[in-house]
C-alpha cells in the first residue's frame, strides 16, 4: 500500500543535485502558466489564524454553486483532488470491490483502490489506437464487471485524450445499479470546446471532480471540490475527517473565484504556447499525441534519461511517464511560450548532443 | 458513520443568529491566547502558490527533528491531528477489530473508530472520581480485551487530568504484541510541570502526537505531527494521501518553530489567566475540575442552555460538553485574562437574571 510513484520533481532528487525547486523550471506540472490571480495572497493574510477553519466550506460552496450554477448540497470541498478520490473510495469500494480504470492516467485513482484492497480492472487505451479507448468495448466490459467504482479522466492524464458527451453517457449507462462514475475533470477549463458536463449530475450515478490547484494554480494550497448529487456527495462526505479544508485554502478559492476571466487567459495562454511547442516540437522530429488539454504527451525513447539530462544539465523538469506504465514518453506541462522556447532550446541541444 | 459533533460554534448557526465569526469572543477553543507567532503571515506570503507541497514535508520535519532531538524517520506531519488519528485508525484497525479509548475524551477517537467498524471499548473516568481513571482496572481490562489500538490524550480533553509517566508506562506495557498506544498530546505545552514523554518512543508501542494548532495557534491551517518508532510511522503514513499537509501549512509551522518562546510566553499567560479565572468562578460558586490544561471543565447545570445564553446574549462562545457525555458541564478555554473578565461578567450577569 506504497503510495503512488507521482514521477515530478522531488525535494529529496532536488537536493541530491544541489538544486533548490525556485532553481528548477517546472514543465512536470500542468498549471495555468498566468499563475493564481491577484487577490489570493491577500485573502490568505485576512484568515484569522487562531479560528478553526469552518468545516463545511460555506463560503467557498456558496461562492461555487454562484458561479456554477447548482445548489450547494451538490458541492463537496476537499483538500485537493486527490482527497476526494481517496474519499469516494472508501465511500464505495469495500474489500474485494471491483473498480474500473480507464488507464494509462493519474495514479491516485489505482492508489485510493489498492487501500481498499478493491480489485481493479483497467481499461487500457494502446498506443497504437492513438491512446483512444473502444468505448463499445469499455461499456460491454464495465457491464460484466458491475464495478462498484469507474474512474475516468477527462480529458485524460497524460494522454490529453477528450471523450464526447456521448461517449461518456454511454459509460454512465452501462454501470450497475449504485455504482458511481468518477469523471475527473482537473483540466476542463484548459480545453478549447468543451462540453457541458453539468446535466451529468441528473444521471444520479455521475460525480464531476474539479480542482482549483491547475486553472487557478493554488498547487500549493490544495483545493478540489466535487459535484454530484446530494445523496452521493452525503455518503462520500462521511468519509471526510474534520477541517480537512484549511482556511487559507478556502479563502484563496474564494478570492480566485472573483476573478473567472483569469482562467480563460490562463487558456488562451496556453493554447498559445502549444501551438507554439508542438510546431518546435514537429521541426525536431518529437512525436507528440494530440492534446485537449494543457500538457502534451511526446514519445522520446529512454524518457529517464531525457528527464534526468534535462534536470542537471539544464534544470528543467519533465514528467517521466513510466509511472503511467509509458516509460517511452514524457509528459511536458504548458507554460508560458518564453519558458516552452527554453525547453525547445534544451531539447535541441540533447538532440544534438546526446544524454550525458 | 457521521461525523462527530464537535459543539464549538459553528458557522451556519452564527449566521441564524446573525453574527460573525469575528464577533463572537470565543472560548470553545483551547488556542494559545498570545495567537500565533510573529512571522508566520510573511511565511505564508513567501510560499509559490504554483508549485506542489512538498509531500515529505522535509523542512518541516529537519525543523521538528532539531528542535525535539530526535531522527527524522520518527516523526509523521499531518493536516492536522485530526487526519493523524484517522490514518492511525486505518493502519491499526480492521474491521472487528478492538480499539480502548481512555473517556471522556476528544470525540475524534471514536469516529475514526467508527469509520473501521472497529468495536470501542471505553474506559469511563466517573466525575466522582474527578475524572480520574483508576489505572490498575485499566490495564486490567486492556490485558483482557487485546486491542489493537488504544487511545488515550494527555493532559485529557475535555478533564484536564493529567496522568504520571509511570501510569502511562503501566498502560503501554499492557497493550498486546503489534498494537499502539496513541498518546495525545496536543495540551501538553500549557502544562505547567511536564514530564519528558519522548524517552516512551523506546517501548516501540506507543505514537506521541502533537498539535501546533493549540501552542502555535496555527489552528486555521491544521498541522498536527506524530513521533513514533520508524516502522510505527511508515505503517500510518502508508496511509496518508499524496499532498495533504498544504504548502502554507508546511511554512507557517517551520517560521512557528524559530520562535520556541511564544509557546512559553503563552503557557505563562495562561497560567495566570487560568488562575484569575478559576478564583472568579470559585466566587460564583461555580465548580471547575482542577486542569493541568490550557482549558478548564466547569459544571454548570444545562450547558446547552447557557452556552446558548452566553452566545446569543453575550456573544461568548463555550464548549457544551453533551458531546462527551457530560451534558451538565461546559469547558472554557483560557483565554487572555481581559477576555476572562468579560467572560465572568457574563456569567455573573446569567447567574443574576437567569438563562433567557
Amino acid at each position: 500500500m506504497a503510495r503512488p510513484v507521482h514521477g515530478g520533481t522531488n525535494i529529496a532528487e532536488l537536493r541530491s543535485l544541489g538544486l533548490r525547486p525556485e532553481d528548477v523550471l517546472d514543465f512536470s506540472a500542468s498549471i495555468n502558466p498566468l499563475g493564481a490571480p491577484h487577490g489570493v495572497n491577500q485573502a490568505m493574510n485576512c484568515v484569522d489564524l487562531t479560528a478553526y477553519p469552518d468545516t463545511e466550506c460555506t463560503a467557498l460552496r456558496d461562492a461555487l454553486a454562484e458561479q456554477i450554477g447548482v445548489s450547494t448540497d451538490k458541492i463537496l470541498v476537499g483538500n485537493g483532488s486527490t482527497e476526494l478520490i481517496h474519499l469516494t473510495a472508501r465511500a464505495f469500494l469495500g474489500s474485494g470491490d471491483r473498480a474500473v480504470i480507464f488507464a494509462p492516467t493519474f495514479g491516485e485513482f489505482k492508489a485510493a483502490c489498492d487501500m481498499q484492497a478493491a480489485q481493479v480492472v483497467s481499461i487500457v487505451a494502446a498506443e497504437d489506437d492513438g491512446f483512444r479507448w473502444n468505448i463499445a468495448d469499455a461499456t460491454k466490459l464495465i457491464a460484466e464487471q458491475s464495478p462498484s467504482l469507474v474512474f475516468l479522466c477527462n480529458p485524460n492524464n497524460p494522454t490529453g485524450h477528450y471523450l464526447t458527451e456521448e461517449d461518456v453517457r454511454q459509460i454512465a449507462r452501462a454501470l450497475p445499479k449504485d455504482s458511481l462514475l468518477l469523471l475527473d475533470e482537473a483540466y476542463l477549463p484548459f480545453v478549447d470546446a468543451p462540453w457541458n458536463s453539468l446535466p451529468l449530475l441528473d444521471l444520479g450515478n455521475v460525480a464531476l471532480m474539479r480542482s482549483m490547484t491547475k486553472d487557478y494554480a493554488l498547487t500549493a494550497l490544495r483545493l478540489g471540490y466535487m459535484l454530484a448529487p446530494p445523496g452521493v456527495v452525503e455518503r462520500i462526505r462521511a468519509q471526510q475527517h474534520s477541517w480537512s479544508v484549511n482556511s487559507p485554502a478556502q479563502s484563496a478559492g474564494i478570492a480566485a473565484l472573483a476573478d473567472p476571466e483569469h482562467v480563460e487567459d490562463g487558456r488562451k495562454a496556453v493554447e498559445a504556447a502549444k501551438r507554439y511547442l508542438i510546431g518546435e516540437l514537429d521541426a525536431l522530429g518529437i512525436r507528440d499525441t494530440p492534446s485537449a488539454a494543457n500538457f502534451v504527451l511526446v514519445k522520446v525513447g529512454d524518457a529517464r534519461a531525457l528527464r534526468q539530462t534535462l534536470l542537471k544539465r539544464h534544470h528543467i523538469g519533465v514528467r517521466d511517464c513510466a509511472s503511467f506504465g509509458l516509460p517511452k514518453h514524457i509528459r511536458i506541462g504548458i507554460r508560458t511560450i518564453d519558458d516552452c522556447r527554453r525547453l525547445v532550446a534544451a531539447l535541441r541541444e540533447i538532440l544534438e548532443h546526446g544524454n550525458e
